[in-house]
């Protein structure tokens, strides 16, 4: 059972990935991570105050934001600001993120302030939302080392990696880290969160075009273990860079 | 490895579920889907027209909108028509449900024209969205059964059934069905989407306080295996009231 | 001048009405009021604080919402939520529900909290707003004599009842409590709102086809006050059970 | 019973009311409407289309919106189009303003076409829904009898005349034509639309401090009758200069 | 060079201007201001408050507002409040009114307040906004006379004269004010803002149908700089009027 | 008269400018525009289609957007797709963009059909807008060259280059190009907008601190004629690439 991929890429192989630091001079942490042709420029910026819900209780907060530019698809789309609100989709992103890197944060040893992951797609191809994260993770990680750096927290409050990877069953074959024409083809694809322990963080698997069997599930699992592993080095290389 | 779950449920049984039909005497179908105390009021309604994007193709399309009464929560929330738009969750929770009911139904068979699902919490305590699918598919299949019986259509086309659970691990004891107080303390909860026939719609897994283990998540897809397949009976029973 | 109403009912008859308590079970009051095939859930809900025009006065404030679940009509209508705002009728609605309870209120006596009445439509036939106010009465008779057993108050801040029904001329004959066919057929109608008194709180005539008479108007007065009487001893029996 | 009102005016007196013509040269109505210290810039527009609901069906219609200058009140209020919506007391009144001038145009005679009434308050010291609806009739009368005159329609679509006044009790005694100050303090207020041919077209009446008594009731229709007969007979004079 | 100009008037005439004040009986300054047809009501309120970011430092703010009337135009255009929201254009020229009065304030002076200055369009035939400028100088004027005469300040905060006019190339030749007709047909038009020293305050210059020549350019300035040294003279005898 | 400026540039020299073009790969044309640290992100959509009140004029329209990303500044900005809406200066800057383009272009020659100038701030230090038109007119002309390569159009629609560049006075010395820390102390700040030919396109000149001389001014208005003409060789070197 084998399926010609766009570029002869092997079912089990990422993507070109590369994760570039220090992209933007203001922010606190940043990182334009790129799987292939997809990019997401990711800033992460710390701000000395939290939401109501958690003022005066001795902890921080991580959050996301997500943007697409109008044109980072093949067809222009349209800008939600103009708009004048961010569309479902968007917002189910951005939650995912921010509930994704919260999951590797000791909110305690944070302190009483916030980060806030902008997470801005200048080009799509596939997967943007699995890239965000796993860019996130290297910008959060600059941000809370400046702090400790800079003494305002005593340790870091990360306490394990997190990244991301989508995986799909394309023609009856399950690939790892589609790009979008396979995307938009797949019988059924699945994003994971995983943790540098192996934990899950998140799954989101959708048949879309018809159910999938717990079988190809269980094959898009391995796969994607396999692919976040890779992408954990890259990650590692990267915060030492 | 046990966990007292109140009213002392075993980790492997559904609260007392029903599904009541004929609730509302316009739509074209209803049901009052009851999980515990959570009520959901599920009505399918039939409009001979389908969105922009499908107009002359031929095929029709099937869309969910879901909502909570302010007061359906122990406190009450702020009502979305007059805070001026929908949450990030409620968006969330409606796409899921419009994209679990498509996935069993023959979009060519339901000629051009739409159903629409309003999902509407009348009181909530845990596990509305998993309800509100699970309901939905009765109001659906009612809707679409008068469609046949009215000579609008030649054959029904729902090709199987969809129903929907949410698992969590509480206290380290993977149980099904949560309830309110279950699911705000769990350390990871899924909810699985599957049809008649054993395949995986959606799958949306997040580990709230600590990411959970490949083994604890395969123990939650077997409880929902199990609650599924009690609710497909149910969904039965009720389609032939 | 006789016309003939549906299900031969008499020209100064109140269709079945019903006002069920407890269906809620977290709200501090509730009720399911029926006018026939009318039927509006009613919660009333507590809240320790005020709208900010009244913080530190030492008085308190009851504000009512409405709202119509998209299928309570006989064709589908918009969900308000994904509208983005509540139409004009809403907001007139519910700012008479809300004049109306407030005027059977002592301010000083409920102390500085606000009572929340959420009128959700079930199923619309006709006098929606009139059920939505002789039920809510209801269920704030509950929600503070709770307030008077918890000994948050040392007497109920309720002065009198009030109750409301709807009166039109069709086809030139006054008729009391007009449903939905009736309603649309209306030449003109109008809404009274009357406390256990017999004062006025509120009316609402409006020459919907044409202006109508004074003399008109007088005999829909004398109907309502009929009707409403009897809707009196409906809420006293159902505040007793 | 009596109560000393501002500038000594009975109790039966209206305001300095004027109707001024020709105040915009470019809408094919207008009118400035004072009544006292209240001062409504009405205008009438013509255009050739009718709402979605009503095209093809040869038949015209009538609409209004209403707006308040920031500073037409003792202090500045927020300015609406910057808000970003209207108010519920807005909407109300332009609904109420739509469907009293509604009552008295034959909307076939007017044809396909739409007239908007916009009636913007300058300043503002009571009255000022009942001041539009007054003013706004002779706005409607100078468009109708324009179209008459450029051979548009045959004849004028105009039925009849119809006017508005409010109407209270303050300190117990009835009194017409409220200002602001009076109507601030009133017990309970009404506002009376009636036609020339002495219907009624619309009855709002609230108690507002208490309820009122039906006794009370009749005395304000009373006042309303006696003011609006002036009202008319000002309309007439200012449609004849 | 010359082009025939409506009602033959020069090229480097102003219309008829009228600025008349008192026209608001609330307002802590008012002015009526005309330039021929266009005709704008601007008010000035003081409020005991500042915006958040001034709070605390002993300094004031002077804000500014635009809106037009529906049928200010030749043609009914839609009402912003209704729309939901302003447009780009208004919210331009609001914040250039805002600019141009600040220019002359002396912010320390003026104290912890603020003074709004909202510019409602009543009738529009051409150079709105600078209109509105001129006029909100005198509003201005007089609520911080005002201000000393009532002793909440010791001096005027106001530093000094701004008035502002339109000019464009009409046909090749360079005229003083534009009229509406002659706006929308200028090759390029240019707004200035200048202060009673002859500094500029602001200049807005665009070439609508094709670039202009920088000689074009100085003839607009120079014809600008008469044009509102006759402004000044109007607005000195207004403020002392 | 002198001024230090930061990195001892002259005040009549211009930051180091970029011009990258071929940075997306989707989009008709783009550019990545660089003047220092500010970073504009532009791309060139075309469509098939024109606004409604353009179609069937046989004529095109060029538009463009303008966003910022939050962290483009030295401290987090708010999301305007979050917010729900564009601010006042957005709108401002987009309609300045499209307007500078909209007069170099041949509508009649680019045929029914619109090209979107997207204009994103990756990061900003001061003259964002003038960039954004500069770096524009690049993609603009990438996507014309395209449509005259693909045989869409016999010939191209551009007229001439337009380029843009801000100046101030600071510290009393007129300086070109001004960067975010000079710009905000300014005493007084214009941008030029200005065609190949030298005409002028638009000048938005504002005295922030003052108002400025005619004198002023015109220094202003020579140092960005040098300044733009410098770009004005960098767009043809670009466009050339």
């Amino acid at each position: 059972m084998t399926a010609k991929r766009p570029f002869d890429r092997a079912a089990d192989s990422l993507r070109t990935v590369t994760l570039e630091t220090g992209v933007n001079r203001y922010a606190e942490g940043s990182c334009l991570v790129a799987f292939g042709h997809t990019r997401v420029l990711v800033t992460a910026s710390v701000e000395e105050r939290v939401p109501p819900f958690l003022r005066g209780r001795g902890q921080g907060w991580v959050t996301a934001e997500y943007g697409m530019l109008p044109r980072a698809t093949h067809t222009r789309g349209r800008r939600e600001a103009s708009e004048g609100k961010q569309s479902g989709r968007t917002q189910e992103i951005q939650r995912l993120i921010g509930r994704s890197l919260r999951a590797v944060v000791d909110m305690a040893a944070l302190g009483e302030r916030q980060i806030s992951l902008d997470c801005d797609v200048i080009q799509a191809d596939g997967g943007t939302r699995t890239a965000a994260i796993t860019g996130a993770w290297v910008a959060l990680r600059q941000a809370t080392d400046l702090l400790v750096q800079e003494g305002m927290i005593a340790r870091s409050p990360l306490l394990d990696q997190v990244a991301a990877v989508s995986c799909g069953v394309c023609q009856g074959v399950p690939v790892l880290d589609l790009e979008y024409e396979e995307d938009s083809n797949a019988e059924a694809d699945a994003n994971f969160v995983l943790t540098g322990a192996g934990d899950i963080v998140e799954i989101q698997a959708t048949g879309e075009k018809r159910g999938f069997t717990r079988a190809e599930f269980e094959a898009l699992f391995g796969l994607a273990e396999k692919g976040i592993g890779e992408l954990f080095a890259l990650q590692r290389a990267a915060a030492a860079a």
